[in-house]
């Protein structure tokens, strides 16, 4: 964990500290760095494959450019379920390069984390993660924790409080007469705040391990069951990539496109319905499906389920739904 | 407004960035300091007075200092409401001092701000604040809106988006054919998260300025009710300072020092009564009253009256409860 910094000591470490991530993952990564002062011009974008997923061979190309440059490279984030495609960045392969560097390991799985709870689909996407040096973790999103609810982990014991005490004696009072152990207010860098945590709590206390699991592979299933649709409708729909979670990608291809033979030209024309379909969604009030581009594409939608009230005719209603708005487009 | 940036240009600028803030604010100053990259030694303590108010002469003199070792004081943070006296800091002097030397105006008002809405209380607590280029204002303290509600308002439009916008246009984007006014999320340094300002709508609408101003009329009204008790009971408690605002800091005196002389000792055995007394307020589940160190004070307490659904009564009690639980201390 992060061994060069204290083998070394912090005093003989100089030079502009760096840190790594994805070309797809959560933009809060690069807002982090301008927050703390690093700037986003040393937050390095690593290069994705055609899944979205990290590459390493990119990321360690990149970390050796910034050291002959005398820099410091000293974090790498690695997305667990990317934003728009849902991917899940190589933690093997990232966290080899990391320790060979001696970097920080960040697993962002704010929103593939949720998938931990399932047996079923836990692996591969999150194997080796347990060598994460911190995890970002938001119930809020797959789990179904009303906003917000949203966790960090460190392996390193009582890292929070000697990088974030600033011991107010006049708010933490160390001489109280009971247990302080839970006046847990000079860890975190927020004051007075929400107790967000307890609504976890109670939600774990109702559904149990059990309960997540079958949650988790509820949502996995839908989603199957749209992949399954989309691809019985292909004249329809056409779907982008086969969903590591439950991120579905894909174009709705009005009449007048059916005969047209997939092509970048057809991508462009696709891309340019989705703001139009979307408008008519919203003026319907019946659905509220996003889209958006990505660097190798332009604007496709991008279906979510995050809720297992969700069914199955639910879903045959978003793709008949779609259709009957956007047909004529 | 931040002149000197503004006709310098940015790159012109350079040197270590040095803020100010007085002694008596809040310890989330000094952690921002150390967030974003300033350093806790680059965020200067500036002494304050025996009510706890910012000496502005003291804060002429620490930014020359400064300024003599090549460093660029760029910010001051004005304190209105101190968390543990209720002191407010010189605002007009302090803008003075930072028009002179081109420096930013913060004024953190979370505590104090509530005060703007009664006619009666808000001179001179306040006077000068709209010289600010930032204040925050926390409704969720004085105003009683439910946890949390925190806000920042910035005088130079546009701010926030010029220095938060990251872009990210798989969620932000532009090209929706419907209004995207409201969208605001690329403004701000979170993402997902509880739409806190609404509560403070719906609350406004329901008590209207008016309201406000006799919700905090009577919080003003109950603190001077509370400290004419204290006087009344001179020999049971000690008023510390006539407070500016809602906080009220006293000693309880036990019997065997009420024939004792005020001195620094008798201050000592006061204040190590504190967490004593406060011990049995929690094991007997009747009153929850804070008491801290300052810096010219041991342990004291302070109360704080924010609820306009505290009565008289209420106070009686409280004195009484205080005085039932540590007379024999």
């Amino acid at each position: 964990m992060f061994p060069n910094y204290k083998e070394k000591g912090i005093a003989t470490i100089q030079g502009q500290l760096v840190m790594f991530t994805s070309d797809q993952s959560h933009y809060s990564v690069k807002s982090c760095a301008s927050i703390c002062g690093l700037g986003t011009d040393n937050c390095v974008m690593v290069p994705s494959d055609e899944t979205g997923r990290m590459i390493p061979t990119e990321l360690e190309r990149l970390i050796m450019e910034r050291k002959t440059r005398g820099h410091l490279p000293f974090f790498v984030c690695c997305t667990s379920g990317t934003t728009v495609l849902g991917a899940f960045d190589p933690i093997n392969d990232i966290a080899d390069i990391c320790k060979k560097y001696g970097m920080w390991l960040h697993v962002d799985a704010a929103w593939g984390g949720g998938l931990l709870l399932s047996k079923k689909y836990r692996h591969p996407r999150l194997t080796g993660i347990e060598r994460a040096d911190s995890v970002t973790w938001n119930p809020h999103k797959l789990m179904g924790a009303l906003l917000q609810c949203s966790t960090i982990h460190f392996k390193e014991d009582g890292l929070l409080m000697s990088c974030n005490q600033m011991s107010a004696d006049y708010l933490f009072m160390q001489d109280k007469l009971y247990d302080i152990r839970y006046d847990t207010g000079d860890k975190v860098i927020q004051c007075g705040r929400h107790n967000d945590i307890f609504k976890l709590w109670l939600q774990w206390r109702a559904k149990g391990d059990d309960g997540f699991e079958q949650h988790m592979d509820r949502l996995m299933e839908l989603t199957e069951y749209m992949v399954k649709k989309i691809k019985e409708q292909s004249d329809k729909f056409y779907l982008i990539m086969e969903p590591e979670m439950v991120n579905v990608s894909f174009w709705y291809i009005p009449k007048r496109l059916r005969n047209v033979p997939h092509s970048p030209q057809r991508e462009q024309e696709l891309g340019k319905m989705c703001p139009v379909l979307k408008a008519r969604m919203m003026q319907e009030g019946t659905l509220m499906v996003g889209y958006q581009p990505d660097d190798r594409r332009p604007n496709f939608f991008r279906n979510i389920i995050s809720s297992a009230a969700v069914t199955e005719e639910d879903v045959d209603f978003l793709l008949n739904e779609m259709d009957r708005l956007g047909n004529d487009l």
